[in-house]
């Protein structure tokens, strides 16, 4: 089944090669220097397969393959992270830096949710990074879950600090802090803010995006007079980011409640996004909190109700991370390498020019600038790669690594007849690509606009029929045993005890994703494990 | 001078008063609960001078007066940033959180920042903050300026690390660790990159945006193949600088270049802007760092030139932090409060709505928020103030405390002549405040606009004309010295040794600011403390 949706593979149009013209420019640190083999995040730091390609190009240079996907998926998912120049590892254990490719589309993401936080009531502000140990300690299962993870400062000026300071690994302890000096009556609720920040938890198994020792990303923090209120906000918020999933990233996300182990160290409960990777382990990809009254207690953050009554306030947190990203490439990527989505690709169309004499050149030149200048007029994120030093079938190859959604070439012959040819990244070789498209502003403005939107549809399709052809109804153990040993996810009826859980994790490796909002029609149902009644279907599966 | 050049003070309008409607809400945390006064920034928590405004409204209430800024500037600056709800102290020594209405004014200056860096051709990306402690070592002077400043992570995961982890003060260093590894061509040259992150500087004595502890910058960095291109682009991004604070922030700040001994730790020189607070101090606002090759020698950061030899890049760096923010209000704000220049206000117009009788109430409304979006559909930060529970004088102090450049009245008698009452904030009383301006979409758009550029001039022309009158040119060290402890800026003809500049830091407390850019006419004059020949004015002053 992942066959037939996984994407025909552009390698095999590829015969090996000896023809790289501009190696050094490419992987210049393989040729020019030794590289320690932990600083870099390939595993095939060695390979350096080249090829021509039998296309319209004469001489096409591909000298940044990447390990094929079905191969080695992780060894895939790291070239394509360097060879996208998407990001690099930092000098320190675990720790990453975001290229500006990257660092784009994260960007894009920002951009996005920081318009949608708003909208919903939201300010943004900023809580310093530094929390003292003891605010860690107050909230029981808080410490609990960060306490293995922290990186704690002992020193500050040259001397030993009195109290050890922890750097932020979330923020609800010192956001609680401040509430309980800010909110006073019931007028002061709620109280809605957000933070875009990095933070720090000492991971001991890191994965560029996925998991590093310090990552980006936003976390929400509110406050309400009732349990009610905070409900509706915890829900408002795995709601927009169910939207930003699907709508943006192409990435449909299963929605639902975490399981009682798998909630948040001080949450009463944790909503959550899960998406399916193309290797379909899952992704934990954003959550939401209703925090109840843990932290408020625990920090006595008060507020007098209309009553005249001190109350507790109840309170929610929601986060999306760098995280994402990762769950961008592994949702879409392909053996060419990334596949963005139109809507947060930081390049959206990319021009090529093909000229091959220098009477020419001027003519393709001019064209493409000024097919340049109608898609931005129109809004589109173009670049036009005129560079001298590439040839157009190295260029083409490079933006479809960096998984541009769409390329316009133009030629000698396509100014001459005021057209030009489209190719779409998702569709690969001769079906994706359609000549004498106008020039014309009004009809190349309306194709393109229509084309990303037909790539981005058709990358929520393919991403939803390949995450439906791998979940598996279960309705006893020894199903869901089996899904989950074919690499698939097992849905089924579950009313069983943590231990149970817990079972489940230790013999298959599986955990519960969660509790789909989604849930199947007819009533109570009888649990996988134990027989009983179950009120719920759960989803299990080997997760990052 | 000093005395011509303010503002005259609105508390001059008050009467004292008792009637205080909504304290509670206001300052809730003074009559709720004891507050530690460390955990406070006001030098005033037990003020609480009130009074009625004989104004066009009846009863005004003013329940958050500020220390005049005439009396204690230091205690006027803390009331502001706490009335005006700007920021609050961290639970950690030196720290400081956000809020909403100061990070606005953050977004505003990262807006048009991020926007110009773009436009000049830099990337953003973003490195780690963890840097290990040995790249501090690597550069000699960089060693020496910040391992006083250093918090150091010690444990991680909950074991001692074998690394101690330095918090990033800047990013040089790791930088440059990541430069040696991309850069290996003149081919990638130049490199042009960006980062919005939080740094930390471990400061003895801290004020909230003006130095704390953590906060939040840009930071660029860049690296060139030719000493000439490094130095362009130093130039370029104080330019950069310059603009964005006359024309942004209406600051006629000074630009020059650093004396050897105010040079960065690790540069070959510096350029600033400084400038003149409403206290005569100076605050150094920008830097734009020509770091020659001293970090690309110590982190061994070469290309190979179009001649095949390998040559060590020149670099630069250039940042601008919060403390801009703290510059805003210190340079503008007066004894009613913060002052914002309409260009970065997070509220530039301020709609009051007034009405007696519920049966005018709806007809104000409905005319209110028509120009509210009115002025939003003109891309106009609109707020309308409609709370029930606050009296129109309330929220005229409140919105004039905030900043707020321009307020909209509109009362039943404005309804009925379909015309509104625009405030200036920077006139007060009724010198600034025009009757009958129509409510037609068109006339009121226009008169909206022009009125916040009119406000955007004036803040800069008052602001450069304290500034001037506060610049004394001065031939020998006793003038200076006069200059200084009259609490002016002294500038004069500087040739004289470090020793010599340290000596008049010592006995006057003032520092060269910078060897101004805009030098006067007239060849080699002669050095204030040798009498040497000397080709340049410095200029001196005290400064945060």
């Amino acid at each position: 089944m992942v066959v037939t949706l996984r994407l025909p593979s552009l390698t095999s149009l590829f015969s090996p090669s000896i023809s790289v013209r501009y190696p050094a420019l490419l992987r210049p640190h393989r040729q020019l220097r030794p590289l320690p083999s932990s600083a870099r995040f390939s595993a095939q730091s060695t390979a350096s397969e080249t090829g021509n390609r039998a296309d319209s190009q004469k001489s096409r240079v591909q000298d940044r393959a990447v390990t094929p996907r079905s191969k080695n998926f992780n060894a895939w998912y790291l070239d394509v992270i360097e060879s996208a120049e998407l990001a690099d590892y930092g000098p320190v254990r675990g720790t990453m830096v975001i290229r500006p490719y990257g660092y784009a589309i994260w960007e894009a993401i920002q951009d996005y949710l920081n318009a949608k936080f708003k909208e919903t009531g939201h300010s943004n502000m900023y809580f310093p990074q530094f929390i003292p140990y003891s605010f860690i300690e107050k909230e029981a299962s808080h410490v609990e879950g960060f306490s293995p993870e922290l990186a704690v400062v002992t020193i500050g000026g040259g001397k030993e600090l009195e109290e050890k300071l922890v750097v932020r690994p979330t923020s609800e302890t010192i956001v609680n802090h401040m509430f309980t000096q800010w909110i006073h009556s019931y007028r002061d609720l709620p109280l809605m803010i957000n933070q875009w920040a990095n933070v720090t938890r000492w991971e001991m198994r890191t994965k560029p995006f996925v998991r590093t020792l310090e990552f980006l990303w936003q976390e929400g923090h509110t406050a309400h007079a009732t349990p009610e209120e905070a409900e509706k906000e915890a829900i408002q918020m795995i709601e927009v980011y169910i939207k930003f999933a699907y709508e943006q990233t192409a990435i449909p996300v299963i929605a639902g409640r975490k399981s009682k182990v798998e909630t948040f160290a001080g949450a009463d409960r944790t909503y959550t996004i899960e998406a399916m990777m193309g290797d379909r382990k899952a992704l934990q990809a954003g959550t939401s909190h209703n925090l109840g009254q843990n932290f408020s207690r625990a920090f006595s953050t008060q507020f007098t109700d209309e009553n005249g009554q001190r109350e507790h306030v109840w309170q929610t947190s929601w986060a999306i991370s760098t995280r994402f990203v990762g769950g961008i490439i592994m949702t879409h990527g392909d053996d060419t390498g990334l596949m963005l989505p139109p809507r947060i690709a930081p390049v959206q169309v990319v021009i090529v020019p093909i000229w091959k004499s220098d009477t020419d050149r001027q003519g393709v030149i001019s064209a493409a600038s000024s097919v340049k200048e109608v898609l931005q007029i129109a809004g589109i994120r173009v670049k036009l790669d005129d560079t001298e030093q590439k040839t157009p079938g190295w260029k083409f190859n490079f933006w479809e690594m960096k998984g541009v959604p769409l390329r316009i070439e133009i030629g000698p012959r396509d100014v001459s007849s005021h057209s030009v040819v489209i190719s779409r990244r998702d569709v690969p070789g001769k079906q994706g690509k359609v000549f004498g498209i106008s020039m014309e502003p009004e009809i190349l403005m309306a194709y393109v606009k229509d084309k990303l939107d037909e790539v981005q549809s058709s990358l929520l399709e393919r991403a939803t029929s390949f995450r439906d052809s791998n979940i598996v109804d279960v309705t006893s153990y020894d199903e869901l045993k089996v899904a989950i040993s074919e690499g698939k996810w097992a849905r089924g009826p579950w009313s069983a005890s943590d231990a149970d859980e817990l079972k489940v994790k230790e013999e298959t490796g599986a955990t519960i994703r969660c509790f789909p909002f989604d849930q199947p029609q007819g009533g109570v149902q009888t649990c996988l494990m134990t027989g009983s009644p179950a009120e719920e279907v759960a989803i299990f599966a080997k997760s990052y």
